[in-house]
């Protein structure tokens, strides 16, 4: 890991190196980056129920701040689907859609979550992250991926709907059905249509006409290019928008603008958690995206230090008009794909944007929204994957568990609430795996030094010696079970005058636990027993003799679980 | 454990064998539990904010359902210092003090926790409250007391004061200190002297005059009840009402009254997440209380079943004038040094109270508040007890940390937010400590089959293997940590060919862990390497083997990790 100010910069480490030859590289991926951001960055947008340059411009600053403090080679920052997602939902609780404090909450939405980034990462908090288990983050972005798609499905039929959960947006679907609007949903359809057939049938066509696989794959990426091209054309040919198709509009013809939160308390408070949320599910996704392009290459990204590019970046989205932005999965692959070799790229594309934005707005004038839907729904409809729930049900209960909460939480109460029970569930499940943890009753395997379990090896043992292996940590969650455990057994034995219990597996005894020791030490003591201990790993000893818990002890500690044997039965 | 009908109502245990000598301890019990329980009850409803008979109505029909369906034959239920704070704490959120629509909350918040209470009875969930550490609830407890004893202090000084946090009641108090009532504090401050004086002087006085030590203790519980005939006598003789001293006033001459509790949305939507944290504390005080009292006589309760008794008893403060209650330490351990044989003696308790509510109300008419007051405070202050910080300060960092933030908050913040994020702390900081698992890289001892930590042990290597003993579970906090430790390995040691992960110690793997496995996997074999397993149990290698991780794998599993040397340097 570089130091100083090069861990802050890691931009001064792949500078020195640039030459000719990785330029050449990122310009060609930063054009074709450049051809597939304009109509995804526009549809994004939408999603976040912002006007659609929000979407350009959250795409030109993030991805140059990213180059500067960014650690990935070939992660590309930008609005991404869920993280839209999550910002309709978060500032649909504070203000009107379309509203001038809609898009200024966005922005504080991005300072916030900009500044929870960046200080996790220069507080190193980096693994946090991984208290979101993979299923989780698995069953959440499916849900998502099908709430977004269905979200679009207004724009497709041309008809209103409200809601952010399933049930709300299917019965406003429904409730509106007979006023579908025909021109907006011939457009639609077609447009679904042809951007499916587009993943699924024309690579192949194309590597069947004899184009290699790189260049079938970079083409197919121009798919919803195309339907925007031809859409548009179509409604201006045959003025469509007079016929009630909607159109995209008037988008300013300018470079981001320089914007400011709102910072007023009353706001930051509404939207701290959500931001968190944001920040936290962001981060996750462009992580593993980050970790899977690199190890392709065998380079290695520093989490810590991805979180002050992302923070950076979403400072950025905060200052220049956008909205919450991180790594996306499907733009970074292009840009690996097509041979990125620097963060560079990333600046390059945006130099791309930054044309788009001051020349090409007018172009999208007679753009049909529901074009755009179609994209969204095509490119969210490849993430959704119910396997998981198939897999997990074969692998784990509790993995299960945690991931159907989140699914149907998240499908029916909506993103915040779904992936904070997700988070919340699979913690629990954890502990409460760890709450009953094994103890086996071991005895002496004859003419050995060796002590198995009594239920599954022939064993010797002596009716006033009860020795059990405890095989799990004790810890709070845990530290009462082993007590109950024990005096249970001793009222129901009463020929027991020695308690040992058997370390070798415990790797930490945290205060409670020590407190229940203590506890049952007492107990036995009453009652006239000894307890001991054995085989007691030398961190846990240490620590056991900061305190009087061993000098209290009614028994005696002995290095093995031999020596405890023989001295109990001479 | 009783099965049936017998494990849903204990009385039917105990009721068959109830014979005259057990009649005669429970009443003598139940005496002197009422005589300490009348100035307890009014003090206790006093601090919730509620009129004073609320605290006898508290204890009526509640320690008859606890005697019905509770398995603790020492337990006295009722109100007590932590939850009557709680409820304060809670309802002062939603209703003003001394309106009908808080003394009516109060009944809401009673109703929902006792049906939180069963439910969780029902479904067995009584190892939820495992969830809260011992050092937790210690500092909880502690920093309750203390803002329990400063939230009483106006009382004592006869001046008005807000607040729920330490800090905004010490401002308030010190703003009014010119104000104060000179007779008020006269009597508080002459009833706390006398009441300090009788915990710590009179015992031991009484003990050398030849009396025995139970009943040297037994007297030594009547001191409240003498301040309160004291200083009542005081205020009638020399008409001190009339002078401003705050007294209790009338109060209705009845038995407890038929309520219901308000079940509107709002409110219990306001109320529901206080509910659920004064059933865990109120449960986890109540249990501890019952442990310690069974474990002396050897006796042991269900905690299950403890859930239904306290629900039930919830239920009846809800629907009888009461408010939330549960175990309390002091009327408990009192009960069960005076003699208390069954349950029987709480139901004789009730009945006692039930007189005194009948007979005794109009005698407390002149009692003064700052007498009440000064009961609280002592009982309180021997609660708190910040030793827990210099203990878990010298054994374990982590520990201190959760029981800092507790104290910390709780003081700052409140009970409510105090409790909840130490909990969250706790959980946190133990899963943190699992994030980043001991990993030793092992060798073999030489002529041996024993395999040690490199850095503790001469021991033989080979560069093209490397072999991790990891020493912790896997899950998916800690999934990423191992893969990126030995990505990182590779990434400095170009010799290696085999990694041999050793899973001795390694007693589940969950989902996240395996598709960590699987891209580790993968990794190493686009790289050229092999990944081993060895030692892996049982119950781990059935669950792999339900997945295709075992026959990708590029390496082998190895029963033994001698085996794998023995293969892999063949």
């Amino acid at each position: 890991m570089a130091s100083g100010l090069r861990r802050f910069l890691p931009v001064l480490d792949w500078g020195r190196e640039y030459d000719r030859g990785a330029l050449g590289d990122d310009l060609l991926a930063a054009l074709i980056v450049t051809i597939m951001l304009i109509p995804q960055s526009l549809a994004y947008a939408m999603l976040a129920g912002l006007p659609p340059e929000a979407g350009l411009y959250a795409s030109i600053v993030p991805i140059m701040l990213y180059a500067l403090f960014g650690t990935s080679r070939s992660l590309a920052v930008g609005p991404v689907a869920v993280v839209s997602l999550m910002t309709a939902s978060a500032i649909g609780e504070v203000a009107q859609q379309g509203t001038a404090g809609y898009a200024v909450a966005a922005l504080t939405l991005a300072f916030l979550s900009g500044s929870m980034l960046v200080l996790m990462g220069l507080f190193r908090l980096g693994f946090l992250a991984n208290f979101l288990s993979h299923p989780v983050v698995s069953g959440f972005i499916t849900a998502s991926g099908l709430l977004i798609a269905t979200s679009q499905l207004k724009h497709v039929l041309g008809v209103p709907s409200e809601g952010h959960d399933l049930v709300t947006m299917l019965i406003g679907l429904l409730g509106h059905l007979s006023q579908v609007h025909l021109w907006t949903v011939a457009i639609g359809v077609a447009a679904l249509a042809f951007l499916f057939w587009v993943r699924s049938g024309l690579k192949p066509l194309l590597k069947r006409i004899g184009l290699s696989d790189a260049l079938a794959g970079a083409l197919t990426k121009t798919g919803p290019v195309l339907a925007v091209v031809a859409t548009t054309l179509l409604v201006w040919a045959l003025q469509l928008d007079q016929q009630g198709v909607a159109i995209v509009g008037e988008v300013p013809q300018r470079l981001p603008p320089f914007t400011l939160p709102d910072l007023s308390w009353s706001l930051v408070e509404a939207l701290l958690l959500p931001a968190a949320l944001i920040s936290i599910i962001g981060f996750v996704e462009s992580v593993s995206v980050a970790q899977t392009l690199a190890a392709k290459k065998r380079q290695r990204i520093d989490p810590d230090q991805e979180l002050v590019g992302l923070g950076a970046a979403n400072l950025g989205a905060a200052l220049t008009g956008g909205y919450p932005v991180t790594g996306g999965f499907a733009r970074s692959v292009v840009n690996f794909d097509a041979g990125a070799r620097t963060p560079a790229a990333g600046a390059f594309t945006a130099v791309g944007l930054a044309v788009a934005a001051v020349a090409l707005t007018p172009l999208i004038y007679f753009l049909p929204t529901a074009t755009l839907a179609a994209t969204i729904i095509v490119a969210v409809l490849s993430l959704v994957d119910f396997k998981i729930l198939k897999h997990t049900w074969r692998y784990s209960k509790s993995d299960f568990l945690a991931v159907a909460l989140t699914i149907g939480l998240t499908l029916t109460l909506g993103v915040e609430i779904g992936v904070a029970i997700g988070v919340l569930a699979s913690v629990v499940l954890h502990l409460s795996k760890t709450a009953r943890p094994h103890v086996a009753e071991v005895g002496r395997v004859p003419d050995s030094e060796h002590f198995r379990n009594i239920h599954r090896h022939q064993v010797e043992t002596r009716p006033e010696i009860l020795t059990l292996r405890v095989d799990e940590s004790l810890y709070f969650v845990n530290a009462r079970f082993l007590e109950d455990l024990i005096l249970q057994r001793l009222a129901t034995d009463k020929a027991i005058r020695h308690v040992v219990l058997m370390f070798s597996a415990v790797n930490s005894v945290d205060y409670s636990a020590l407190e229940s020791l203590e506890a049952l030490n007492r107990r036995l003591a009453d009652a006239g027993l000894e307890l001991h201990l054995s085989e007691v790993k030398g961190p846990v000893m240490d620590r056991l003799e900061t305190t009087h818990f061993i000098e209290h002890l009614s028994g005696k500690v002995f290095l093995s679980q031999f020596d405890a044997w023989q001295s109990l039965t001479a």
